[in-house]
């Protein structure tokens, strides 16, 4: 079996500065309380950043006790590695104990063994441990990384591949799977990109090699191209036979998204699709698009050279 | 190697009633001058039906006239099976011999004896004709279509499975195509619809599996959830290395159809989704959903009574 955790709030907040309003919140978590979903990652914890960023990048207690009144599910926060040094640990999670049930951290492969040294400092204070490693698409090239994999076991409960460029196949999901159970023995999870709108087939190929859990939002709300849509994978599951769920409160909260979501614009677009099927930040696409600094052609002519070798001209 | 049809005004035309401006067909047409697409679908042809349709949908030679001097591809248009007799053929169809290049019909699989009668009036026009065969997840149990399957060899040039519902998955497209292989040697074919956003992992399938053409639409116009996006595909391919083409001339005809898209809004959402998951037709789900005949737990239940063969309360 397998669980699935919604990360609608955190990850979407990148469209409303993780400000959302009081009758979005209450909507959503009550819902949810309705839903098969077992976990709710609801922001970040993070030291204080330079400029305006608002409460669901810091999880306050006061919001997170909110939260805890509004919800019967497990609460989630993530951290940026880059952004949290292991002595950070405690300052900024020691109190919210009791109130957040796991510490995810987003981690760079390039700096997995510095992720690891953090983790440990999580755990210490009782957390469930997240791995969200990112670039699953590059890992069969680092080697360091995947020598270094053994230490997961010790130090995350559970190690998720993220499709960060949206880029994979249902079958690179599989090998991927299949290269990190051939260095350490430890729960997987996928979090899938719906650039190539592949989020769904992808996150049911997860789910069948064994994957622990699996991500989603509502209307797939996240950054550029977003996420899977919680709302497809519970419908496909239920139609599977293998969730039963109350439709109404789902509808309910997709709703309220989908408003969202028509201001706001996330999903997949072409410059999103070129990103995605080219292993592209697909902010960088979307800028050199929008703000007309090349020509499409010019990026596909560029991605071109770099692949038979030649000079960006 | 395969082909690909793009048919976004025979299925877009659902939302414009068959009429498109001047401006949305000449950048349309000019645009896919540029593009890997051999065929174009671009209405249908019909005796007069009661209330307006759109010029699309009879496609008078004037206005076939008109794309020819517009469009270097292959020009196709539609029959629906039901409203078309074999003796309706060659007045329907005679006029345009030498403007369109293929005729594809529209078939339910229960009027299959009687669409390959209309299939030989057409050819004898001297036509490419391909069958579009609807409701491709009903097959395996329609015991009389199958065993007529091997008439199909004389009477079509392609051979397309439609995912009506748009419920197949990948596995289905692998099942479908063996069994229709395993009854008639002929050109295979995939229309794949977008419900559970497996449109482009379906098409892809049908792919590796040898279909010869492969239907999609510009951002996926089509009733409903759509069809599978014609930028998509291309992208995708495209980053296999496997076409090349002017992504500019691909921008600017998503432009046009995405600012129309924002009027009409087709696309997945959660009624449509609901419906494909289950393998039901999109249009009485939405219709429930929007007019509040049922709650969507009243329809998930009603499917779940039937499926344990209680009746329908």
């Amino acid at each position: 079996m397998f669980n699935i955790l919604d990360c609608t709030l955190r990850d979407g907040g990148y469209y409303t500065n993780w400000d959302f309003s009081k009758e979005t919140v209450k909507t959503y978590f009550e819902a949810f309380n309705h839903l098969p979903v077992e976990y709710l990652e609801v922001g970040y914890r993070s030291n204080p950043m330079k400029g305006y960023l608002g409460e669901y990048f810091y999880c306050p207690v006061p919001v997170l006790q909110q939260i805890k009144s509004l919800s019967n599910k497990k609460l989630v926060i993530i951290l940026n590695e880059k952004d949290v040094r292991a002595e950070d640990a405690e300052p900024l999670l020691k109190p919210i104990a009791g109130l957040v049930d796991m510490v995810r951290i987003a981690i760079d492969p390039k700096n997995f063994e510095r992720a690891v040294v953090l983790a440990k400092e999580v755990k210490k204070l009782g957390f469930e441990v997240g791995f969200n490693v990112m670039y699953m698409s590059t890992w069969a090239s680092q080697k360091e990384f995947l020598d270094n994999l053994p230490l997961a076991a010790g130090a995350a409960d559970i190690f998720y591949m993220v499709d960060s460029f949206g880029g994979v196949y249902p079958q690179d999901v599989r090998d991927t799977i299949a290269l990190v159970k051939s260095k350490v023995d430890i729960p997987l999870g996928f979090h899938g990109h719906n650039n190539m709108e592949l989020g769904l087939i992808n996150t049911l190929t997860a789910i069948e090699e064994g994957c622990a859990m699996v991500d989603a939002t509502i209307t797939g709300m996240g950054r550029g191209a977003g996420n899977l849509k919680t709302e497809l994978l519970l419908t496909v599951l239920n139609a599977q036979g293998k969730l039963d769920f109350d439709f109404n409160a789902l509808s309910r909260v997709v709703d309220v998204f989908t408003d969202l979501q028509k201001y706001y614009e996330w999903g997949t677009n072409l410059p999103y699709m070129v990103s995605g099927a080219n292993s592209l930040p697909q902010k960088n696409v979307m800028e050199w698009v929008s703000k007309r600094y090349y020509s499409f052609n010019s990026i596909i002519r560029a991605l071109n050279n770099t692949s038979k070798g030649q000079q960006d001209n």
